[in-house]
């Protein structure tokens, strides 16, 4: 599955196959539990070894598995290790990876980035990039896009700071986060897959139902990357709205997964059948709000 | 000198004694001479190694040095190991690290960038990060301003798609790197030092004398770093507008510097010698143009 197909056909195939969910394996230390880590001896092996056990009890039933680098990062060069061989986990089960860097920065270390995520120890399918310092920051990853690689861009988040660049009104009367919206579907016009989403997707917060509609109908051939549903506070309700067709999105939990073992509901059931059971529950509440 | 002092103080003072040069640690493995490559056998022991003997030839006339964190990163885990090696060098020496890593994420996630860069393998003494996703990304920073750390966020760059986001004009007529730059001021108001700066300073390019002169007057407080010269074409004439008397700013140069041995006028020279021969350079350079 480590083929040059288009990076936002597969994901979309995927969703059709699996449903909606990204798995975050936003994997903190301290969200293993203290009997399953002490079967191992290095940080590094603990953190595999639980994301290993999540991405086997979910396989068939999440499109994506989406690490996010900086949980990994804080536990230095171990963790790094870790999140290497979790992509390749991931990738060798024939699945998605969507690593969560958020990179930004101009020419050549721009194609650094793109090096490191996308050749080498670091090799993933798909990572999200910030586009403040504009829209030549993208560049250096396009010659990978024709490889089966993808971007999702920050357009829209839902967090409390938000507001202070993202939903500035400009001179022309949208907002910050629209203009970025907009460039950044103009930059991947020239990279749409048979599906009819580009190879540069969007992040998108749950935000009211009303804007949520208004980027999907701006946005049309941007896949989006949803994030902020569960233990941030994002209801199903409103992320429906960005869904067309009954595609086009993903949405990520994280916390709500991996630490399902402590819902009331799930008692009794070991961590991994646990975020399976909240994986099957999260899919089936979004199947009925995504027509 | 891995103390708990303001970070801004320690640099202010570096500035003062050494001159406004920021010496970025951009190390690609191609700019290693091949006879000085062989002499180790690892990519990491190849980029410590190099790092090493730049830091030795300019360590009393570089005001910090700057590892871009991509370069290491795009050469995997053994290119970390050697940004980790090379951070606890340049820190062993009593200087100053500012790693150049363009964070921003929410809550909890920049939560964990600051755990992983201030502390653990890769602690440094002041990191780069990005606002576009809103201040609140700063806050889990804080804790970490109050010991010795700092922040340098993202307000102007000068790379030809900065006017796409940062360009723009918001209905109050400011522009968005005006707006970011006042509240990253405000943002920093509760972390000034003896020397008057913030614990949190700014990236402004090299942009035009009169959009530098007005960035200064509309940030007192904000300590600068001042990426672009050199090798990017940035001119000492515009960039000597950042700065008030003698000090508040550090100036980049990462090329230049690293590869200074191809420049005619250095011919003959070993490549640390040639390093410290255009730091020199630079350094007078840059004092004719700062009042």
């Amino acid at each position: 599955m480590q083929n040059n197909a288009h990076a936002m056909d597969r994901l979309f195939e995927a969703v059709e196959e699996k449903g909606p969910v990204c798995l975050g394996l936003d994997t903190d230390i301290s969200y293993i539990p203290e009997n399953f880590a002490a079967r191992f001896s290095t940080i590094s092996e603990k953190l595999l070894s639980f994301n290993k056990a999540i991405i086997d009890a979910t396989l068939d039933i999440a499109a994506a598995y989406k690490p996010q680098i900086a949980y990994y990062e804080a536990c230095g060069l171990e963790g790094l290790r870790a999140f290497a061989q979790t992509l390749e986990y991931i990738r060798k089960k024939g699945a998605i990876a969507v690593s969560d860097v958020k990179r930004g920065d101009i020419a050549k270390t721009a194609g650094m980035y793109a090096r490191a995520h996308f050749t080498g120890d670091f090799e993933t399918d798909i990572i999200t990039v910030n586009p403040y310092m504009g829209m030549d920051t993208l560049e250096p990853f396009f010659p990978y896009l024709r490889k089966g690689k993808g971007l999702f861009a920050l357009i829209a988040t839902s967090n409390k700071g938000a507001p202070d660049i993202e939903g500035i009104k400009t001179e022309s009367g949208e907002k910050v986060y629209q203009l970025a919206g907009r460039m950044i579907q103009r930059a991947g016009s020239a990279f749409i897959g048979e599906r009819g989403y580009s190879a540069i997707g969007g992040v998108v917060g749950c935000t009211d139902v009303q804007e949520t509609k208004f980027i999907r109908q701006a946005l049309p051939g941007v896949f989006f990357l949803i994030p902020g549903y569960g233990a941030q506070g994002g209801a199903a309700e409103d992320i429906g709205a960005y869904f067309s067709g009954g595609n086009g999105g993903i949405v990520n939990s994280s916390r709500g997964i991996l630490l399902a073992r402590k819902k009331p509901e799930f008692s009794g059931l070991n961590f991994d059948e646990a975020a399976r059971a909240e994986t099957l529950r999260m899919r089936e509440e979004l199947r009925c709000h995504i027509k």
